[in-house]
């Protein structure tokens, strides 16, 4: 019997956007690994809630600091890597005890997933394998039901920790894009967005596909709250036939 | 009774990546119809087999031109608008008739998708709502087991139908991209990776997710035979913690 590694994309919230290989790879776990900030569960978690077999092993994996700063040095990686390598040996006791440890990923686990930092530590050893999911901007571009890219149209995917120069030359530079980890960074998002001429396309979605989700023009939205896993969307399609 | 539109992204191919959502809508439709060229039932047909109701009425959209090439006219935007006119109103005799209408649309509906076509001409009268696909971009990366972006990354996403010059501007100002539509496109592409110095991180895979599926790097791939549906990846994480 040998240990087996699944990084589960649990999809942007909404259960039902769980996949069948999904569900079957939950109800195969023997451990059910998840990352999580100290004191919550986080919304892979939640999403699951009802699929994990009764004795399934439970492991929450939490994170040392917050990934949501844009300001961060030598130590803010040193501490991060660190953590990695901890959570990639726990998991690796539980393979190398033959059990199958899946590791839940919100949206898609090689986009932006920490499930990516286990895999490329423990797939070299042990059989691994990645389930995708849903991602976050899909859920919020389907629920918003606004077509984001069509025929030969470039998006560009961009983090809002990103400088606001930076965003504003990408944003300039893109027929589409969608900015994540908006939260905090949300007024530096703002100007970039005017600056680049952009702001009046920008469409603003908070918890899609879950319960209290909202979907607004960014321009109709405030600067004073914003959750780290909001999104804006900025759709191209202008010439569309 | 109303008629009810929904759009039904299918995943990249292999149908355990439909969504639990994706089922039940498949579930409930009256009508599925589906994009394809001429003679061919495409991929999102052949991933829903055995999920459609005995009794569904199969609605085949056949696409009047290619999508495929980079040289297009006027002819062409006129060919395709026409098209799209014609296919709403073939679906919208169905929602009068108080049907439930699933378009299947491999993917995700509103990245790419030719559904979008249908939701803007039709959501504005009749209850449409988008059930979102595991990408084929989500479904290769996943399969190859590449994590893409991590962190601060931007992802750059790009029909391979460009011209080189903007191929090769864009690759070199992006830590990762993706390159969709890749098909008879991809000298052109190689070209255009080699030139931005990303050709040699680049990886190449075939009907993704699907049987018979290719992962390779693309240095190691002839310029000889690649299908519409392949795409190449040009993973970040240069330096991953």
């Amino acid at each position: 019997m040998s240990g087996r590694l699944i990084g589960v994309g649990t999809g942007p919230g909404d259960p039902e956007l769980l996949t069948l290989k999904a569900v079957r790879a939950l109800g195969a776990a023997d451990v059910v690994a998840h990352f999580a900030k100290a004191g919550r569960n986080g919304n892979a978690r939640a999403t699951v809630e009802g699929f994990l077999r009764p004795d399934a092993i439970e492991l929450p994996l939490l994170y040392p600091v917050t990934t949501e700063l844009p300001a961060r040095g030598a130590d803010y990686a040193t501490a991060l890597a660190a953590f990695f390598a901890e959570a990639a040996a726990t998991v690796e006791a539980h393979l190398a005890a033959g059990r199958t440890v899946a590791v839940l990923s919100e949206g898609d686990p090689l986009f932006y997933g920490s499930y990516m930092h286990l895999h490329v530590r423990l797939a070299p050893r042990w059989p691994a394998e990645v389930v995708p999911g849903i991602t976050a901007m899909s859920g919020c571009w389907s629920q918003a039901g606004l077509p984001l890219v069509q025929g030969d149209e470039v998006l560009t995917v961009l983090p809002g920790t990103l400088p606001e120069v930076e965003l504003a030359r990408r944003l300039a530079d893109s027929p589409a894009s969608v900015i994540m980890k908006v939260g905090r960074n949300l007024p530096r998002i703002r100007r970039a967005l005017d600056t680049a001429g952009k702001l009046a396309r920008a469409v603003y979605v908070e918890r899609g596909t879950m319960e209290r989700t909202v979907t607004t023009p960014l321009a109709a939205k405030g600067d004073d709250l914003a959750p780290y896993f909001s999104i804006v969307l900025v759709p191209g399609w202008e010439g569309r036939p």
